[in-house]
């Protein structure tokens, strides 16, 4: 009996430190995690510029939990040079380059490469990439379901598809969506972000999805200068087993983070807000009260305050750095236990055109 | 006359180099001159801790066109160790370091310093500083304006004034409002922003005034490395003359720039943003076009943009940076010759909760 | 006649462009260029983990004036996945990539690739990768040089070869010298510098080369944040033409940028730094001069002086950083016309454990 | 007995807990305190430009354990308007300002002011100002030390009094050395460093003296983007009392550093980069050894190796940065217990013209 009890501290000690060598971009709501991953992503093995070990090291480097390396299943450069006898190849050689204890995670994907309509899916943990090569694109997803993969929908708004850039469902993807056969749809993909995708995705209960779409060099494609860095999808997973990020993949449970903004369904991003923005009190003196504003994620929380306190040296608008806090103080007139806060997030976007509003009570 | 019209032109010429020398925080509308400048000033001479040399300098460093050392004619921390028998010293000293060609500009000032009510207030152009000591504040403004000195009352939301921070007017106040004895108010003091005194400026047609307030050093109370910077108050004047400059302050032709916000009259701030931002195409692709957004100004233009079209790349709460531009690719369905861009600014606070709104015509 | 000048001119004012477009690491020498290069570079057509476009960007990115692409014969990581039929495709997919305008050129090379003796050895400029593969290193080489190709050693340093990491030539190198079938020595790779290999160099009248040898991204190798880059090997070159760099490679005309040192030949490096140190004077007051040094070089340059004078303000070691100036105040006694300044420069290498001794004359 | 034992305790951490919140700019050699200090400072008590509490708050912002405002008992600008009864005012405006357990100390001191010969003299450590005022330089020197005063020689090298600006002793500096009337001379004043007062200061057995001599703001005259700061004297006191600061001062006990040198005696300075250069063995790969070279201290270590070994990767001249480490590898060509690693450091100065020597016993 002992015995099980030490096994058992020894093995939730283990779980800890995995779990400390994580890379937290934003603190979990309790009983979740936020899985970061990018679903879509190139190497040689299909029109990408890199082998297949760079993606691992990118993905390492960014502090990723989760990458797919998703070539296209019709579109191959390098055809002359590289012999693609097995589509799984750019799965195999960077799944074998992960080592024990690391926290990132590869699953096999694949991109059926089609003219619009339907355009490009992302098939993702799918079991036998080759099994997906398919003249007919609705087949080939027919085969991904088959393997109980997760389909997703690239890039809608492709300035070469659409020449307005407006993603919109042909009546090929009305099918599709009837018959279950993918149950994503990219509202950021690489720099672009789609606020008419956004719309889709709400309308028919699609997972909301951002990606690289990576073909070159991270570093040379998003500007850290800028602030710019891949989008990445974050999945509000109950465990760290791919089992787990599956099903939270196909219930709709994630939400995006493009440049300095979070995309996602207000359900999903409520909670993680509410996590990661800790608002406390310092004290007043005389009748002004100084609260402390924490961001606790790697998002600048860009708050418009919609109370009718004033604040003492702020106006209405401010914004509280990534990983870093802010102090305001509030004239609250008389002096109070504890007041609301209601904030506007001007830069996270839960619908086309409207941002997150939170409420965060805070004692005094 | 051909060697007057030379001289006209060397003449010019000379202008031109000086004005040049100026330093422009914001391009200036047709016709007329920002003038930034700091009423509201202390050194040794009252209860500050530099010599009047230090502020010309902080001035220089900064470039500013204006400044007035307005020493508490009442509070006079140091009155053992200096002996002040004329209180125009500070004026005198700090005047005589100017050189003839400099940009910088100083204009003679007090800090007439009363018990609330009335509290204090700054006079600046005055004649002789030495007749406004007086125990009746009211009288001491009555003589700053027969000097005609511009008043402005410092402030109005010191806390140690006024418990719960929140200008307001007593009796007193209304009394001299009446008098017409004062014709600003500080909606900024040093830290500090007044939504309720921007809304007393606005009822009461007093000229909106942003200031330092420095007894310190300007380096160490604004810290650079938050971009915060010494508030100044931008006078919109139809030349770089005193006069010109004292009679914009009595129209009330002024905006601040505190933190990153910009707070005036609508009236002031729409012709100096739309001079400051400026709005070209880079043309078509498809049917996507390439805008650039262009801000002249030292100050961030954190826009709302509230038009009927989507971006490609950004939601519609976008930053120009400081004197920085920014790309944003417009999906206007056709391809038009021009559109109309309407934004909010929401860095600007024209009344209180109300930020400036802009609609600019950009040619495609 | 008249037409045949204009054509001179317009021709003229081409070539100017085209040498702007170049980088200018240094300042020239009168009459000839330095040729920055990397001869020594690998890709998935090897053992590197990126396709040849990526070493053309990386080089474009630097400003290099020229690449090699030089694969190894023998060891192919992904022979697997890559069918490697033409040893010259990595040549002719990069090649293909240049556009007629820019600076960057290409040459075709091999690194022939055998066990200790002899190691590794790079061919450049060869015709044809494919007839250099043979079992024989000494007949691969002596093809290479049928071929008219620069050849040299290879980290002669390497730890795998030598455990004590100190190059020396074995039996087998002094024959292939003896048959002048080698004409140079990396006395840098990646992060190496070989004081025994710049000795083996000067004795037996071999080309100082310094390369990358980069196998995975050339950003994550050498580390910016430390001021750490690429190894340069820069080459002096009558004109920008492969022949002219050829010819100078087979003279030794050359020296190598690692690190914040240079190394290379004195005859090569004196002009070089005669050119990129100017100094001049700013003038006497009372009897102190004051002198600008000025480094018109991307090197920092850690100069020792070393005559009699004594500064006002520093000691004998001072720095001239990269692109900058240093201003300095000698004590010349006397109000002098001119003095002569021999310095050390502690960071030019020119013989094992001997720095590069300049003596400027600054007119006062 | 046990409550003795506890107290002893109590009173040992809170003393623990005071030496941990003095500065340490270096490590402190066994059994001493690196006092830092600067002994040369100017208000508007004579002719700064600062009231006294902004050189306290200067001097708190660098971690400065000692400083003393020094007054020109002859040159007081501001007369007119400042009524200096008590020259000790300096002194005692500041002093107040002390909290209890805050690590600065104050000392009183003056500058007697005179024409050269003798020039200008510091006296700290006296007691009473006013009684220093004195037309002979020589009597107010004589009155300074029966005060028990350190008084030390400002600027020997003054382009105002040497018009060569090389420091040198007339005959009356002779005879006040004699009379044992000085201690000390500035080797360093402001930007200034003399060598040839370094000489004097050798061949008189007189303590070597650092000093900023600041008349306006610290952070305006010593530009931090050039790594410049202001200088500072270094005692090496036996405890962090006056008393023992003033006994070390009188023993030659100090070293300055200016800009990134370091200058002193070698006995001073050698137990002091002793204990702030540490040198580690990270283990041989084969037979090359990585060092890691560790700098405890807030100056670079500019070290020119003068061993027979040669390194992997650098020349013989390496940089330890400021509270940084380098690894560098070094090729022993047998696997060795321990090595000696002997170093010349070109920005320590321990004679004209003279670097600090140190040799170092790495195990291995």
């Amino acid at each position: 009996m002992k015995k099980k009890a030490l096994l058992i501290l020894i093995l939730f000690s283990l779980i800890k430190v995995n779990s400390q060598d994580r890379k937290e971009f934003f603190k979990s709501p309790d009983g979740v995690f936020l899985i970061s991953s990018d679903l879509h992503i190139h190497t040689v093995f299909s029109d990408g510029e890199v082998w297949p070990s760079i993606r691992v090291k990118e993905a390492r480097r960014e502090g990723l939990d989760l990458i797919s390396l998703t070539e296209h299943l019709e579109y191959l450069s390098y055809k002359n040079d590289i012999d693609i006898k097995d589509r799984n190849r750019s799965f195999q050689i960077s799944n074998a380059m992960l080592t024990k204890n690391e926290p990132l995670m590869i699953i096999n994907g694949s991109e059926i490469t089609k003219p619009m309509p339907p355009g490009h899916f992302n098939a993702v943990f799918v079991k036998d990439s080759n099994l997906l090569i398919n003249p007919d694109g609705e087949k080939a997803m027919i085969e991904a379901n088959k393997q109980g993969a997760f389909v997703f929908w690239n890039h809608p708004n492709w300035v070469e598809n659409r020449d307005d850039a407006i993603a919109r469902l042909d009546k090929l993807h009305e099918r599709l969506l009837q018959k279950k056969l993918f149950h994503g749809i990219e509202v950021v993909n690489e720099h672009t972000y789609s606020e008419e995708a956004l719309a889709l995705a709400l309308e028919n209960n699609l997972t909301i999805m951002g990606t690289s779409d990576i073909h070159g060099l991270i570093d040379w494609t998003f500007d850290k200068e800028k602030n710019h860095h891949r989008p990445i999808t974050f999945i509000i997973s109950k465990n760290i087993t791919k089992r787990s990020i599956r099903d939270a993949l196909f219930s709709q449970k994630t939400f995006v983070w493009h440049r300095d903004m979070l995309i996602g369904k207000k359900e999903n991003l409520l909670p993680v807000i509410d996590k990661n923005l800790t608002i406390t009190s310092n004290g007043y003196y005389k009748k002004i009260v100084t609260i402390k504003l924490k961001n606790h994620s790697v998002v600048p929380l860009k708050l418009k305050y919609t109370g009718d306190y004033t604040f003492h040296s702020y106006g209405s608008v401010i914004e509280v750095p990534a990983n870093d806090e802010l102090l305001i103080t509030v004239k609250t007139k008389e002096i109070l236990n504890s007041i609301e806060m209601p904030f506007e997030i001007l830069n996270i976007i839960v619908e086309p055109n409207k941002n997150l509003k939170i409420t965060k009570t805070v004692r005094l």
